[in-house]
């Protein structure tokens, strides 16, 4: 037992249910059953002042009448008695309360009124409320039993513990395993979540030591920073597998290149990414990766050795092994010699080791030891169909020979008739095998084991913190801009905010008149960009106030006095930049998402980007190691290397600017949305050309 | 019963077995068994000369003492003993043979000549040959319960019918389908397939009125063009569901902007999509969608509405049918108001149609109404979970109630313990509602009901054939180059040949002097390109041999001299050709597939082809509505549309270049080869401006 405070939640000595009912469908009476039902180890209290008994139990009238201490309570009475009951528990000294009734704030200001009313009684108390609108919470530990919840899935003990922010997919996932054999450790969804958190119930399957993988469903975060924190600290102990939904984008399909359209949804994803958490795109995969996880170990690598007694599942179990990234290294030449000896002469001495169907215990023995014993082989597929012609039990025990033999993780595409080879399926079950239907499903939890090794072993980096920095003048530039009321950033102040952290930018200058211009020329060089610069004129490019391609004083000249005439505006000013002559143009940007810090974009511009969404996102600050990573990870980073007789643009200073931009909106979190778009980028320079920020 | 020639196979009278055996995991004791198992109802004849009786059966020491006729023999002794036993058969008047003996073909020369052997023997005899290295063939039929196979899964009688290439993965599938409780009609795995083919067994399902789906799993086609004719005469009658594998390209990683390239392995996509076939990607997905097919009607659109009882699901539901392109419409004002008058308070009155967990048959009933009366909705998905104080077995009588009186089809996402509530499962199985573990397979077998849906209704369109065709020319062309040993065409030749199909090609000439060049360059108009045009000269951008943006008779005539100057070759000319002065770049492809004809390739040129692969192909001969579809088609598709102030490209004259490129490679076979790369295109002219062509 660990001292984290969620202890009288998922191990309670004693449970009272406030609204237990003697009607048999009713919530009141289900949870009463299952706790009955699942074994819990101390006492139950049913509390209802109009019967004596409830399924055989005493029934008290109230919670003050309950001889005992109580750790426990579940509430199901309406909304507006709940406050109440609430002081009771408080009173009677109980330590956590379930609050399974619906009709608190997801209902409006009412119910909002009478969450704040309990929360502020069970502060008072120092009760922790697990709900409202909740299912409960569970714990199959032996010590304990407590099915404190009204589902219908009564697992057994196992290692997977699984926490849903919505109940029916926490029930699914629940059932899912159930169905698949695999028991389960704790289970807990908590509704509305008003007083204990998601990363708290994480955290406390993280300090558990039964807990050899956690599933999570979340649609969204109440607390990023929270949960990102203790997920990390988790996934550094154990696998966290986790599924959101709620993603598709409608809006998605309309062109964007900018961060803010292409953020979008993306958040929790890039949230699994940072702290080292396994997504899942559906519910299956997810379960049967717990499946593997709960079973065993963990790879050292993503070098597959893949055993078969038969052909096409193999071709399959290639394809999809493929598709996730693993590897099929040839067997070495000490393994064929080895195999020759106990092979049958029809198999195929190779990886896939084809054993052929008439394989028996002593070949699929030798064929684990080989494989097991390869140093370029990480772990072992086997596609195992049970001929009628073999004494499948015995094969069954060499599986778990070899399990047990080795640390590298087996898993098993099973292809049988499990109640016709019942005695087979239970020697793999029980040997802790873990057996999929298909080859697709058998390869992707293997695929999930490898992805874990690969979050475990990666070095996470460091956040630099650059010198030379003007800090204090990028918060005096964005204090006036605030007090004047500015959203919008104008183009010097932008690129003096780029500059005071670093960023190079294409040279510019402000001048009033055609005099300035020259003389600013002189220093920059052309050819030069002319943009009007008054507040007074939106859409520049569609009125004239932009022209690019100036290569000489004259042109310089003609285009400000033109400037000069055509706009009648008090505050027309010249924005004047030199124009590069061209590169590989990428998008970088910060986006600030509530609660979580900044987003930060990089993606190729132009098409790449409106076309191909090929970009990546990071939450700030970043480390050297991922923002590294960044340029790496878009579809088209063949792009930024040599390619059809262009030289690589320089990587590292693009690294460089992700890693200034981090620590730029980091610092000053007013800054909403940051977009330096386009970034040009050569072999020699890269160079910010264009940035819009927001406040 | 059709008179198609496989009813011997399928729906024997009787059934030997040459080589059965006493012992009991041999096959030749598994198959009696297997036939007695399932009911067979004509006679099975053991023949083994050295015993009596097998499985209590009178065994008979050759097929010609058998008393009675035989229409089905299986033949599983070893292969030098097979054709002399297929003569015997030929004596008996036997009709099919199913060889499941392996060490054919398969194993070398001398076992293709054993096969040769055996096949020339029975063709004397007019008996049909499935096999060898084979299953089997499996009836349900009542009348005739054949199971003529060695697996062991026993499918109870439904209306899906199975062939599968690899016995392993056929197996999988037989049992998945089962453990799923989903009945099949017929099932085969032909290994070497070396008379009876996988087609004829296509064909065969397709005419048996009782199938109302077939599963295909195939990884080569001994005959792509006898696969494609019988296959689109079938998927249009019944669905075929269909996977393939060994599709992973592991070279596929290289940058490849060619043709030859990029087909690499999908061609087999390529059959399925241009015959209406239904591809899938995973086996699980298949069976999911097969028991959909065998439980429902087709709908008539992509429009979903959805009823669920639980939230969470519904999230997840909604992000998998928005991936795989179906609608969910809003309900009409008329559907709301009738909901209203029966929903619970808390019930969510739009689609998805929330009728909370408390729900009752009465909310369901209502909420099937008028889903399925809603003009807008093509098909109704549910979220079930199963509450512990609901009435289900009465929900579950609404399902099929709605499944019944509605021709629109219902998918179920059925959460739930299938012990407990197994008389809600029997009712919703017996009224043959498909239900799914997880929201996101149930949505994605409803998808696949929509697949055919707009596969079935598509235009599938005309080959148009193109006039002014100068189709003598080019054979000559191609006939001259043969004569010549000639593998690569000259670029003089190339275009020839396209221009000869009416496809617009940059205006050339080939010269021998700068006179000459200059004569030409008159008609081309500048700028110009000049190639070093001869055999000898390899690599001709490496040496000097091609020179760009030539815009002057002077500066022609200078290139010219050069190059005769710094090329000592006795065969040189002068390739000129007019520069065009931009636009899109595509590339337009063909390439010849052994027994298939040409692949059509279609996409966008430069980084689109070679670093996100963005292109499509189809098979020649193309309909005009195949080809139209094709610039569509490709991701990158709005490039070629208004985009970024460029004019949209003229997309009809790309189709009609993608069209008659078609009937060139189709009128010419011998082309193995063809890529126009680039072809240039605006908003007024679309052209090629390269090409290579290999015989």
């Amino acid at each position: 037992m660990n001292g984290n405070n969620l202890d009288a939640l998922f191990r309670p000595s004693s449970v009272a249910l406030i609204g237990a009912s003697s009607k048999e469908l009713s919530i009141g009476n289900v949870i009463i059953k299952n706790l009955l039902h699942y074994g819990f180890k101390g006492p139950v209290y049913p509390i209802n002042p109009r019967v004596d008994e409830i399924r055989g139990l005493k029934a008290y009238p109230s919670i003050l009448d309950i001889p005992g201490p109580v750790d426990l309570v579940h509430i199901v009475i309406p909304p507006p008695f709940v406050p109440e009951q609430v002081e009771n528990c408080g009173k009677k000294g109980v330590k956590a309360i379930i609050i399974n009734t619906a009709g608190f704030k997801e209902m409006g200001e009412e119910g909002q009124a009478l969450e704040d009313d309990f929360l502020a009684r069970a502060k008072k108390y120092g009760i922790r409320i697990f709900g409202p609108n909740c299912q409960g919470a569970i714990n199959s530990d032996p010590e304990f039993r407590s099915y404190c919840n009204f589902t219908f899935t009564f697992f057994k003990s196992g290692y997977i513990s699984v926490v849903a922010q919505s109940g029916g997919v926490g029930a699914v996932i629940m059932q899912a395993l159930y169905d698949m054999d695999i028991g389960m450790r704790m289970y807990a969804s908590n509704g509305n979540a008003s007083d204990v958190s998601i990363p708290e119930i994480i955290r406390y399957y993280g300090n558990d030591e039964q807990t050899r993988a956690i599933v999570l469903y979340v649609e969204s975060l109440d607390d990023p920073a929270e949960f990102m924190e203790i997920a990390r600290e988790v996934t550094a102990k154990k696998p966290i597998l986790a599924m959101t939904a709620g993603t598709t984008d409608k809006g998605a399909e309309a062109s964007r290149s900018h961060i803010g359209g292409l953020a979008g949804s993306i958040s929790m994803d890039v949230v699994f990414k940072k702290t080292g958490i396994l997504s899942f795109e559906n519910q299956e995969d997810m379960c049967n990766a717990a499946e593997a996880f709960a079973c065993q170990p963990v790879p050292k690598g993503k070098r597959v050795g893949i055993i078969t007694n038969t052909g096409g599942p193999s071709v399959i179990a290639i394809d999809e092994l493929d598709r996730n990234g693993l590897q099929i290294p040839p067997l070495s030449e000490k393994a064929k010699t080895e195999l020759k000896k106990t092979m049958f002469g029809s198999a195929s001495i190779a990886n896939p080791l084809d054993v052929v169907a008439t394989a028996g215990a002593p070949q699929f023995k030798s064929a684990f030891e080989v494989m097991m014993n390869e140093k370029d082989v990480d772990s072992v597929y086997v596609n195992y169909v049970t001929p009628p012609f073999v004494d499948n039990e015995s094969v069954a025990r060499e599986f778990v020979a070899a399990a047990e033999k080795f640390d590298k993780p087996i898993v098993c595409n099973y292809m049988t008739d499990k109640k016709k080879w019942e005695g087979t399926t239970k020697i793999l079950k029980e040997g802790s095998i873990p057996c999929f239907d298909f080859a697709e499903t058998a390869a992707k939890a293997l695929a999930s084991l490898v992805r874990y090794h690969e979050i475990r072993s990666a070095v996470r980096g460091k956040v630099p913190v650059f010198s030379g920095i003007e800090k204090a003048k990028v918060a005096e530039i964005i204090a006036n801009a605030t007090a004047d009321g500015k959203k919008l950033l104008t183009a010097a102040d932008a690129y003096t905010l780029l500059e005071s952290y670093g960023i190079p930018v294409a040279g510019w200058n402000v001048v009033s008149s055609a005099g300035e211009a020259v003389k600013a020329a002189e220093k920059l060089g052309y050819p030069l960009v002319v943009k009007a610069d008054s507040e007074q004129i939106i859409h520049k490019s569609d009125v004239g106030g932009v022209v690019l391609n100036i290569s000489s004083d004259e042109e310089l000249e003609a285009v400000v006095t033109k400037m000069q005439n055509s706009f009648e505006v008090d505050d027309l000013k010249f924005f004047i930049q030199q124009q590069k002559p061209g590169g590989t143009e990428l998008i970088i940007g910060a986006k600030k998402e509530e609660g979580l810090g900044h987003l930060i974009m990089f993606g190729l511009g132009g098409v790449f980007v409106e076309v191909f969404k090929d970009v990546v996102f990071n939450i700030a600050p970043l480390t050297d190691t991922e923002a590294a990573a960044m340029p790496n990870d878009i579809k088209a980073t063949v792009l930024l290397d040599d390619f059809r007789g262009k030289k690589a643009v320089d990587k590292q200073k693009i690294v460089d600017i992700i890693l200034r931009l981090s620590q730029l909106v980091t610092d000053h979190p007013d800054i909403k949305e940051l977009d330096i778009n386009p970034v040009l980028a050569t072999h020699e320079e890269v160079c910010a050309v264009d940035a819009r920020i927001i406040l």
